[in-house]
């Protein structure tokens, strides 16, 4: 039933085993096929066309040349190719990453200097080696931790950033500002200076592009041409966007006008380099390296599994964090910046037909090419058609529809995402990340630490105990059942034992309470006190306290402490059980043999 | 059933009820009777001859002159009795927050300086406004975030704090160091400097004072005194320690043989003071105002609960957060510091028999009569007496049984408790305290996010289910029945998806998955999502899922989402009705009309 190769089923033991599960590349390189090669190849092609002009848009968006884009898209390929389970996944540059170095790596050097390009290369070190470490010690969990809401926050306020900062080179003023509010105060200002011949380049770029992703395979199809044609051609236009402009931009001197272009490329593999190891910047960057690489593999991992589960297929995220890991691994030694997978490229790769990771290695040597020979042909490509580039990729990544739909479901969720949104928008997204992750923790503790506690009688011809207000029921004036809906923890503990005594004091006539334990997965220490204290409370007032329907474990834990024996009442197995002890005459009008 | 005047029975209208909610004097002054008075007289006495010499060690703590321990133990004290709705809870200086003032105050200014005397009122004034803030706002819940085991290991590693602190006075070398590692690598330095009168005095008065407290009033009743004379004898110790070493050092000039004496206390009663309401002082010391309180709250809370069960009256949390509120409030306007209800004087004030807050409002009188016109009296007080009486004080503080219960019961919670000692220890109180909050938190989000998953199966002649691995009990190929033991959120909602198609490969025949919902208190936005994705990944396999027991609340939630509709299964109302419809076979074999 589990997809093929790739996927490595848990718990398989051996040396070859472990082997093939720590390198994927002999599980699915053993039975690689010339046809497979075909189709792998063909994908490649077209990642490469859409990678070449995003890589070097990134690379200006975190601040680096824009050559780091290109290194940054070759030996990390080949690194996920060895290491990664993903057989779609297409690891690269990618905008959230790219604006989140922009932001780590400002406070460190000016954007431009040779020491913000070195402190890229740390960060992606030490993102690689925490993505690494979490995978070898099992703990991509952590990633968990970032909820839905959080990412589809944090994402949407991401991509407001990135469209705004662009907008500045699209329209040819100069780019100024971290947070939204700076940014739209520096376009309002600048507004009047705007380059016009800048802002038709950037314009037409931008309308050819959401033309081309609006229309064009419709209209090709229509017009005769084959529907894989067609979507072919949709992926290459942002290829013939930088092709057309760079041409315009040589012919017409657009630079003369007031263009920005690119310049001069270093021409060339990517280089050796070597990231400094000073105590000084791997303690700045420690913080930033952590969330890139936590939003990375979240992203990352979020692909490759929709993707993965589209062809019954399984990636294992452990194994991913050592294949993203190493990728940034990769990068820092081949000047680069961090990389992760990217959503747009992956499911290009996917539906042009990837068929193994190969694919994704097959690209590297397309943008090693670029690198090595091509770089000259990039010399008059316009900024602001990068810009317009840029801008159209993030336009997907605006989630408004996960968003209502988290509006529609729970207030609580909502107002996660409401706080990243407006945290990141307003401090930028390391404190808007932070500020997502701490809420939606404070506002699951907050829930849980007003646990519902429901009074429940006997359904009659039945051993069930339901809700005394949602349900029909039998109960008894001497005995209060209650039902806790919550494991007991510090931080509600104290108010079951509020609630408790609060009830009791309503029901003067009171002799028992018995605490239904079916929903309670755990009693830690602090409750533990809790009930003791409660039982002593109880017993003060001449009402016994009893259990029933404790589990198995949370049993096994109680019995290693006074609180059973110090108990004023009895731990039933079934809270039935319970009642038919100590209100039979609520059973004989209730349960099950009466009529 | 509930206590008497003091308690305020929660839900009762009317602006006169409020008001007597708002100020308890109201209730418990209008029934005040003489007879009452004598009792509260006499256990406002013991309590203030405890009272003098603690206030001015506390103060000494805290890098304090020593009268501002006394003028912190007049008017909060009233304040107190004004707003307050503990009976016993004796207000006023305590080691543990004496200690984290120090640790506040030590940022800010050399001790002994005006300006630090300046910052505690400003730390008292913050603590008192955010307490009361709490208090009205009904947010009192926010204490429980303060685990039993947290608060255990807290208070036993200022305890060590404290005591190798005033080690140091009671030898008569020059203290130094914050955390432990500083003061016993002083204390190793300059022990040879150790002064042999002060260390005279230091041991004759813990000797003295730990013989009290071991053997005094049983020896007391074997010479025949009564009971209660002989145990006010003891509790008189520490004020007949503080007289015979006054005494010693004004006859025989100790002070002229090094032993270092109060000297100078200025007379009087408290001073008017104002706080200051500079922005950067009250910005450098919120974090610690924030910490005080809360640490503050929950000692005297726990006290005032424990003293109150006794007599069973109840003390209202957010009422007494008022209470404390005010306290501190009076204390920075009576050139006071942070003050709470400590643990012994009020265990005292119980057993002497105080009935009413009148009680404190009397000790405060007796104290204000000391600070008016018997300071010179104290003129040759030694330190190292004031040392003593704190390191006997604090040994009570070692809480060694809850720690050790808590190693037996839990190893998470002894995790909690095992990083605030450790933390406290090394790297001082305040980061103590974050650590073990952080890390109580932190444990109890690990542990939620590996809930228990339990494959069931029918118990024969029931309609119960239970674990297949811990009862015999019947169950179908075709028909995997999970029971979930946790909500699931974020942090858990993809371990479930990972362990569902785990279980699902594990056991090929299976064609539906039935999830019994009972033990599920809440589905969230990410889980919700993950339900549905969980749902397609069966579905792909020819599997369906099914949903049984899911709660009321529960499913008014899902009811709003598309879950429902997509669901290749049913939600079933109960878990055995569901097998009946899947699996008649089981229900058939093993089902309660079975034998």
């Amino acid at each position: 039933m589990e997809g093929g190769g790739a996927s490595t089923p848990p718990g398989e033991g051996g040396f070859s085993s472990r082997l093939s599960r720590a390198l994927p590349i002999l599980r699915w390189g053993r039975t690689y096929r010339p046809a497979t090669l075909a189709e792998d190849g063909i994908a490649a092609l077209i990642v490469a066309a859409m990678l070449v002009p995003q890589a070097l848009a990134y690379a200006l968006l975190a601040g680096l040349p824009a050559q780091v884009g290109l290194y940054a898209s070759v030996l990390p390929l080949l690194a996920y190719a060895l290491f990664g389970t993903s057989r779609a996944l297409a690891v690269g540059p990618v905008a959230v990453i790219s604006l989140m170095t922009a932001s780590a790596l400002g406070d460190i050097a000016p954007p431009g200097t040779g020491e913000y390009v070195a402190a890229a290369l740390v960060l992606a070190l030490m993102s690689g080696v925490f993505l690494v470490a979490l995978g070898v010690f099992r703990l991509g969990f952590l990633g968990h931790f970032l909820s839905h809401p959080v990412i589809a926050g944090f994402v949407t306020a991401t991509a407001l950033l990135i469209a705004a900062s662009q907008f500045q080179h699209l329209v040819g003023i100069e780019g100024s500002g971290t947070t939204l509010y700076e940014m739209l105060t520096n376009l309002a200002a600048r507004l009047p200076d705007a380059d016009v011949a800048t802002a038709a380049v950037g314009g037409g770029a931008v309308a050819a592009l959401l033309a081309a992703r609006a229309g064009l395979a419709t209209l090709l199809t229509r017009l005769g041409a084959s529907a894989r044609a067609a979507d072919l051609a949709t992926k290459l236009a942002p290829l013939a966007v930088v092709v057309v402009t760079t041409a315009a931009a040589a012919a017409f001197d657009l630079a003369g006008r007031g263009v920005d272009i690119l310049g001069d490329i270093p021409s060339g593999l990517p280089p050796l380099t070597t990231p400094s190891f000073a105590p000084d910047i791997w303690l700045q960057l420690a913080g930033a390296a952590v969330l890139v690489s936590i939003v990375g593999f979240a992203e990352s991992l979020s692909v490759a599994q929709t993707l993965a589960a589209r062809r019954r297929e399984r990636v294992d995220p452990d194994q991913e964090l050592v294949g993203l890991g190493a990728s940034n691994i990769a990068a820092s030694f081949t000047g680069g910046y961090p990389v992760t997978g990217g959503f747009s490229r992956s499911v290009v790769a996917f539906d042009a037909g990837a068929r193994t990771p190969a694919a994704g290695a097959l690209t590297a040597i397309c943008v090693a090419l670029v690198a090595w020979s091509l770089t000259p042909l990039l010399y008059y490509l316009p900024r602001a058609t990068l810009a317009a580039i840029i801008i159209v990729a993030v336009m997907s990544l605006f989630d408004f529809r996960a968003i209502l739909r988290t509006w529609r479901y729970s207030g609580r969720d909502f107002a996660a995402v409401a706080i990243t949104i407006g945290t990141t928008v307003i401090a930028g997204v390391e404190v808007g990340l932070l500020a997502g992750v701490a809420a939606s923790i404070a506002l699951y503790l907050y829930r849980t630490s007003k646990p519902h506690i429901a009074v429940v009688g006997l359904v009659p011809g039945t051993e069930h105990f339901r809700n005394v207000s949602r349900h029909e029921v039998v109960t008894s004036p001497e005995v209060l059942s209650l039902r806790v809906d919550e494991s007991l923890y510090f931080a509600n503990a104290r108010f079951l034992e509020d609630r408790v005594t609060e009830l009791v004091s309503e029901r003067p006539t009171t002799r028992h309470v018995v605490l239904q334990c079916a929903a309670i997965n755990e009693i830690d220490a602090s409750a533990l006190e809790s009930l003791r204290s409660m039982n002593e409370r109880l017993s003060a007032r001449g009402v016994s306290l009893h259990l029933s329907e404790v589990k198995g474990p949370v049993m096994d834990a109680l019995q290693r402490t006074e609180l059973l024996g110090e108990l004023t009442g009895r731990a039933y197995l079934t809270h039935y059980g319970a009642l038919a002890d100590l209100a039979p005459d609520v059973v004989a009008r209730g349960g099950r043999e009466a009529p």
